[in-house]
């Protein structure tokens, strides 16, 4: 796979950012991108500043991303970016994607999409318009047994899908930090800069992508209650979902970030007419498989009885554990394959994205409403 | 707490039962109770052949539950038992328990309490009219760490409950086996025998007694979904609802029948403003305490540290495993005490049976109403 | 199984005793002995005092272990005690168990057999001399996954064996716990009770049982040693010992009783040329099986899958944790059934007796030696 | 930490090899080193080729590491790489390491230091006549939680040590897979390439470097066993080891690489008079931390009750798994602070090489003689 480095701009990410720093590193892992332009604050003097920090350029990095497109665009194709990453707030995605689709710029966007499921189709627009790799960093789908399990799901492994649990809970908001400032937590409450959904958007539409990527199949209603438990807050920081899969199974997704003690909870069990799968984000490494009749497997990552997607996704052998920074870096190596043309491995993108968007609007709908509300897929 | 066991009639319990042998076992592991009659079977030879094989005398196998309460009447009072343990399918429960209490013995019964909350309340009230105790095996509440849990949650340790998970998924039921006569099956997925509940009837009502009991806290109202996944099933094997506590925490409770590779899995999880707790049964000597801004603990069954009610509900040391059994029998040794008049530590009776039947029907009535239910406490 | 209980005697066991009373408990699970007879105490008051407890004719709570074997052998035959269960401290196995063999009641003994391999010899002649049957209480080859373990190994599914890692580690003597009185203590650490051997005696007996029996293979070396960390204690608190198997593989067994938060940590560990086992007693319901080139499998107790000797062992279906009680009462059951003349599962005996003598004598010769010692079999 | 990355040179890591590629990502993780250079393999064409597949200047792909050595010293400083990384089998360590240091380039090495003690010491001349930074990649020694456990037996926190356990179990040479040319395998069991340990050199090294780092303590004698159990291989696959620590504890250290179903087993247990530690690579975001009379905490990396020096080595929040990758660049960066002349963490260096190799022949040595054999520090 290794070739010489895609130049890379980024929007967000500046000073103190926590997903900045995410999807740098995993730019870097395997060497497929080199960071070469940013604008990394809507403070023109942060941005600077950061970008001295990442020894790039003074020239590039920019006060704003109006200003990275148009310099970039301005410079000979063989200096410019070839990929644009915007890890910005929710609210601020769709202004530098949209343009850096239309100046000729492939992007790689954090999650969710965008704050409501209009603007998300505004974003999908460009993406087809444009014609241009798009890749929605739901990165929990890029795990090796994440894949082994959507094959042992799509083989048939398990039978036909009767139930589906998803889970992504965690603790950090149970009390109001937002209050005390805390970065990270004051923007993820606020509605404004999140969206509608607090937990809904943050970790919900992950479950809810994880889901759907490893089921294969869709979702197809919700009965969703979204709760707000901590005082003063404006978004929920819980929600508790019914499902009902257009496969005909059903199940439940929980998402909380007031669950004292847990820290990145995702978990996904998958059970079928002939066996059943379960999976946690923690401990990403293993795989359990139950069988009708037999005794449960473990799967581990890295072993040759994998499937030879599953077995692509690692780069080290059986044993040295591969984390979150690896599965976030796959979704930019596939990412990078697809910006320059090659055949690659698939990536979330703007159907995922679309469908998030569906999902929160759904489950808060549901949860106003006391009752079902379809997710017709868009 | 040894002295000379009590003597003990049970109803049902017949060849090939399994529950029956669970409750003899239960019965006879502290030495609280000696098996001395019984009715164990509607057919008379196979009572008669089960007294002979549990060593009774042969007058003390009578050969339906009226003979039993007749018989046992009729003998002096230092022969005669003095407590009936009911195990028949839950059609069956109200019969003999409410012949045996109105001639004046105890009785224990298996859960749950019987077929409708309308049988439940003519149950509740021959209790209230005998002044006798009454057990029903919600066995799962007599494992140590269930006991220091619901002392951890009423001492405040975990402050105030806000999020609660019960889930009891069991994988048996995944193909048709009534249909090849498998006996459990048989009568489980029987309406006339098993009540309207299947899963959630057999199991759900364990997963609720248990949330209840150890969160202290009452299902206000729920919304639920029962599916039958096997065709030709006339009674749910699965069912997921979201619930919201009188105390105002909410959550999620499913039971499954057909979770492929799942044997017992019932697993509690509880969430407050200061920390957490998670138990599974199938490791039933490890309790997960979360506490808020320091390390997970896992407090295992049979140490100092535990509360004196949870050392006194286990029988060997630390790292020394009691199970299923165990648990059981401390139902069974704490009736036992109430039927000497001592005083000992609660278990679940009346009211629990109560509850379980109401939540059975509000979760059938939600399901089809498509709206929440409340449950109001009886 | 179920039929008339045998009448059991009990040696030991007095007040506060912690394996009189698991002996009691496992007996009685089954409903395979009644406990109708004991010498409890070599103090006659409590003796005395503990029939009472248990509900014993007085007349058969005897003041020491000779009145019990005179007082029985003058009943008649069907009121007489049919075995005796010897659970004094290892030095007063000797005296009562070859009384009781001589006067023609078969023995169920707890573990180790005394506290030399000559006394050893002497019982082994007793029991030779009698043809009675004797039981040696090594209770955890008692569990359900180890009658797996054992048939795996023994039918190749492993390989040939190469390597085995046995260990038994307990924290409960870190401190001179003895000095304060504490009864378990104060005779385990004691060389006039326990015999050479303070872990090694416990403990690590239990530990090398455990090895032989489901290795099937026996120990042809050792090199070890022991080490007594607590000061002032006169035995062993712990040992290390390398071992060569008479069949070629080698290993290592661990037993301490100073590993500060270990319960009761006996794990078991087998690795051979095409696959492994491992096992640990703290979780006994769980069996890691590895398979060359193939994802590990984890057997748990009462599954069909299971070897028959394995779902033999077990009372109640899968997912319904047993424990050490029940394990125990395995052996019970087994001697039960070798008392009655009734072909059984084996059980460990007198030659188990002798190799944990042996064990015991050339870990702590190798130990002051610096050398292997060979433990040719008995 | 961000600033201009460091020009790396490397010293192989050709097609094909595992550990060349694990360096080169672990220096890129963090960005602090560039990869400008290297003498990838004893074939030129072949370091040709992976010079082009890495983008390296094609002048910058040396036929051998003298041709490296003398490349780099004659380009201008501001060129010229700042570092080199040594990556070669163990026998090929010493040659490039000391013309590195002489030419005035630190070095990072991977372990073994080299394949005898009287060659380390030349390496250990040589570092120290260069006064340079050199970093030996001990690389478990990197993870967060080593950090914490470290800092906690340093604390105090588990009183004074009396055992530990050190374990590293793999399956991967159960066969006897060099004979098929497995790359991996055919230096790895070739004593003109590995030295005289096979299993010892390669992983349990690792181990004695782990146990001796954590514990702060060092080894003071051995009793070991060294077997080679597949047939025809010249070194050891399997080694067990007694062990006596210069502060008064003993313990067990066992290496293999017969075990099937073990991938990379490394674990750690450390048991003191007041607590004890557990830990696992597989799972090295979890430690396990027994305290006397308490229950066990389960510490987990990236939060903030651990200590400073855990929270430093770790990039993402509590819940986001970092690994085998993210460990190892911990060593990486470290030493580019070393090279940078910044105070940063401390890294293994010439004397945890230095002991290695002392521990690998202590070892063999004992074997053959079968007597315990002091290790004396260097």
């Amino acid at each position: 796979m290794s070739q010489t480095p895609l130049r890379l701009g980024m929007v967000g990410g500046g000073p103190g950012a926590f997903i900045g720093a995410v999807h740098r590193t995993a730019a870097a892992l395997d060497a497929q991108f080199q960071l070469v332009a940013g604008a990394f604050s809507s403070d023109a003097e942060k941005s600077a500043a950061m970008g001295r920090e990442l020894g790039l350029d003074a020239s590039r990095a920019y006060p704003d991303w109006k200003a990275l497109m148009a310099g970039e665009a301005a410079l000979r194709p063989e200096q410019r970016i070839q990929a644009v990453s915007v890890v910005t707030p929710n609210h601020q995605h769709l202004g530098p994607t949209i343009a850096a689709l239309r100046a000729g710029f492939p992007v790689i966007c954090d999650k969710p999409l965008t704050t409501s499921l209009a603007l998300a189709e505004e974003i999908a627009t460009a993406v087809q318009e444009s014609g241009l790799p798009f890749c929605l960093t739901h990165n929990y789908s890029g795990y090796p047994l994440i894949a082994e399990a959507k094959e042992l799901v799509a083989s048939g492994a398990i039978g036909q899908v009767r139930k589906v649990f998803v889970e992504y809970l965690q603790g950090w908001l149970a009390d109001p930090i937002e209050r005390e400032g805390q970065k990270q937590a004051v923007w993820r409450t606020d509605p404004t800069k999140s969206g509608p959904g607090g937990s809904l958007g943050d970790i919900a539409t992950h479950a809810f992508q994880l889901l759907e990527h490893v089921s294969g199949d869709t979702v197809a209603r919700v009965f969703g209650k979204a709760t707000t438990f901590v005082e003063g807050r404006s978004l929920d920081d819980d929600a508790m979902v019914l499902l009902e899969m257009a496969g005909g199974a059903n199940g439940v997704l929980c998402s909380s970030q007031v669950c004292v003690g847990k820290e990145n909870g995702l978990r996904l069990r998958i059970f079928g007419t002939e066996g059943g799968l379960e999976w946690q984000q923690e401990h990403p490494n293993d795989l359990w498989v139950h069988r009708k009749g037999k005794p449960s497997e473990l799967r581990r990552a890295g072993n040759a009885y994998l499937s030879a997607t599953s077995q692509a996704a690692g780069r080290i052998p059986a044993g040295h554990p591969e984390g979150y920074l690896e599965a976030f870096a796959n979704l930019y190596s596939a990412f990078a394959q697809a910006v320059r043309g090659e055949q690659g491995p698939s990536f979330p993108g703007i159907l995922e994205g679309l469908r998030g968007m569906q999902f929160v609007e759904a489950v808060l709908e549901s949860s106003s409403a006391d009752s079902w509300i379809p997710l017709a897929l868009p």
